[in-house]
């Protein structure tokens, strides 16, 4: 760690981003990269294609920081400023850049269009930049250094698109901004089910504020909460000695809700764990309506270990195509544990899996057959056991419905994940 | 019309999105608001949960803008942030506000959890604040006008977590935003399927430039636009006459494509179609798994017309779950338009409904049985129609199994929705 840690900002430009007519994906994509490259950054900004406005912000960032990645207005038309701008913020003048020009009209060809004049614009590039070939549209980026007052700063330009700008963030800008960096960044993501943001934070209060390396980040999604450690190692450091004692002081304050490191969420831990113990898992839904099943199928590999699901929303379907007695609808009802319990047995058996998992709930907007919106049962029926939990998923918008699928099916996996470790086939 | 037209920035806070770990959807769903409001929008800004460079963006905002909306640092723990540097920055105390007290302890009683201390740091609020009730979370939000040097700025805190957020700002800021306008205004949102972005602007060029009132502007999500006409009226005018030319305009040029006027999605508009025809669906899935009977029953009121829905992954369960002959499978594959045609016409007559769906096909990573990833059949069978569709999906990113299953289902949807115009019960 020879060199101080540079600091970069992210600019992206377009007035449809700032009106939201698009989602700013481009900046998570550069954000994370920027983290995995070891480089601080403490600012993004979007601003429109407004040249004035343009010029004031990139002067701010650059004031703060080592370096601006923009994104956006490298594209033909008369809005398309940022190149020309920032040129001019940064002393540099526009040339014909020949080897641009070559690959403008290399692409024209290739997709079979004609260029029209404007295209030209986008061949020309500012003096001594290094320039990123576009390999899926036709504005090339660049890196340029400033001079002046901008001396021993840069500015890197990436297109809008972010088919265009992502592959060529990662492809060309990352390995240039590693070249000389010396350090990097390495994560580990711990994912808990069933404990609060809040109470797993007072859990690891100490951690989570004195930490420096590795830092100690939460997030939070509906009924989940996922710890991100950080470690800032130099190049070919082994990242271990940092982060495997603060895994395991977190195992220790909290490894009762930790369901796993780095497994990204409760459906791909259910698959890999599957996978691992060559088991299988059949679903049988009601209020959920397929969400399990395509939580499941979402992960590549699933096919293996899932081949059968249900929807029976009725109680006649679940009667006939799933085989749930009559006696047991008419007894319990539709929203009931011994119900939840039979559907969970009914697909394991009728499908042969390993273990059955079902979902029988009033997801709402209103009351049904006497059962409040929100009271859900959750099934689950494997070699040696058979159980039913009941939830109350306590909502108070409009949305509520797709909340109370979602809590649902996640308690649903997590009974599946739960089952699916314990088994030994 | 008589006031100026205020200026607004967002600033979100949060070192999540800061590095990249969440999308900032917020900014989008709120710069939307504010166009829809007729505020003026120039800057966005994400800053993470650093109380230093928090202050000085507010500050920043402030001196550009009439007014800043920031979301996320509401939270319980020791790094949010948020509500206390902006009191601090614009002069003003933090109290204990009761009704906010009286929520936080209603909504964890409701939730059947134990407040921690630090959730009593929620229910302050700065001095003179107006707060926002948060229906989906914890922390209130406010809006907070300056003191001193900020005299006349208001700042406009919410909440971080999109649930909470977005419904806050849509239900309860918007409202305070257009307090004092006299003007509203009202969308109509036409929903188009089949049509590109580019093709449906080319159509409607002149129009799209030069419509002031109403205003039209094009959302896109995968295989979908969206069309935004939005008209601004004084109180208590009838939008109807600056509205419906231009939607009976925009039929004669592209009603070819055009699905539905605020149904929302190609879901919402089938099941609503087969509400008022009185019929059913039903479906069954293959690499879809489940997706296709998710999105329909995520529509309230999707149980009376759909009641049945498998996934059957293998051949296997195709056969035995669903009765697709072993001859059809064998002769034809399992991805294979008369596979399709078969599953489609099971899931009907099995299921006794009167439109039946089916997806199959290879949604990747890996080319399987010789199908390409992307190579999707989608089945319909109907009392006097009976088809599949071939369909070639391409993409080039690590993302495209979930774009894949997305751009299949969405098919399948239009393609029922076509049938269950076409019928009449």
């Amino acid at each position: 760690m020879s060199q101080k840690t540079k600091t970069a900002e992210i600019l992206c430009v377009g007035t449809e981003l700032l009106m939201g007519n698009t989602v700013n994906t481009n900046a998570t994509a550069i954000a994370r990269g920027l983290a995995e490259a070891g480089l601080n950054l403490y600012h993004q900004t979007v601003v429109g294609d407004n040249p004035q406005r343009l010029r004031e912000a990139v002067e701010l960032a650059l004031s703060r920081a080592d370096m601006v990645i923009t994104t956006g207005g490298l594209g033909p038309t008369y809005d398309d400023l940022t190149k020309e701008t920032i040129a001019g913020t940064l002393g540099r003048k526009l040339l014909p850049h020949e080897e641009s020009q070559r690959w403008v009209e290399e692409y024209f060809r290739r997709v079979g269009r004609t260029p029209c004049p404007n295209n030209q614009k986008q061949a020309m590039m500012p003096e001594g930049a290094v320039v990123f070939q576009n390999h899926n549209g036709t504005a090339p980026g660049c890196a340029v250094t400033g001079t002046g007052r901008w001396e021993g700063k840069t500015a890197i330009l990436l297109p809008g698109p972010p088919r265009e700008c992502e592959p060529m963030f990662r492809e060309q800008v990352l390995p240039y901004l590693r070249r000389d960096s010396g350090t990097r960044l390495v994560s580990r993501c711990l994912y808990f089910y069933g404990i609060g943001e809040s109470d797993l934070a007072h859990r690891l209060d100490r951690l989570m504020r004195e930490s420096k390396n590795p830092t100690v980040a939460p997030y939070c999604k509906p009924g989940e909460v996922m710890l991100r450690l950080t470690a800032r190692v130099e190049e070919g450091e082994d990242p271990g000695p940092i982060l495997d004692p603060v895994v395991e002081e977190i195992r220790r304050e909290a490894g009762e809700w930790l369901y796993g490191v780095n497994v990204g969420n409760l459906q791909t831990a259910l698959v890999h764990t599957l996978l691992a113990k060559g088991l299988t898992v059949a679903t049988a839904e009601s209020c959920t309506g397929g969400l399990v099943a395509q939580r499941i199928t979402s992960v590549p590999g699933a096919s293996s270990v899932f081949q059968w699901g249900v929807v029976t929303y009725s109680c006649e379907t679940k009667r006939k195509l799933l085989g749930v007695s009559q006696k047991t609808l008419d007894s319990y009802g539709a929203v009931s544990p011994q119900t939840a319990m039979a559907m969970a047995r009914r697909a394991r058996v009728k499908s042969g899996a390993d273990i059955g998992i079902s979902v029988t709930g009033n997801a709402g907007p209103e009351p049904s057959e006497g059962k409040p919106v929100g009271l859900v049962y959750v099934g689950l029926d494997s070699e040696n056991v058979t159980l039913a939990e009941e939830l109350h998923i306590q909502t108070m918008e409009d949305g509520g419905r797709e909340y109370i699928r979602e809590m649902a099916a996640s308690r649903a996996l997590y009974l599946a994940l739960k089952a699916a470790k314990q088994r030994v086939k």
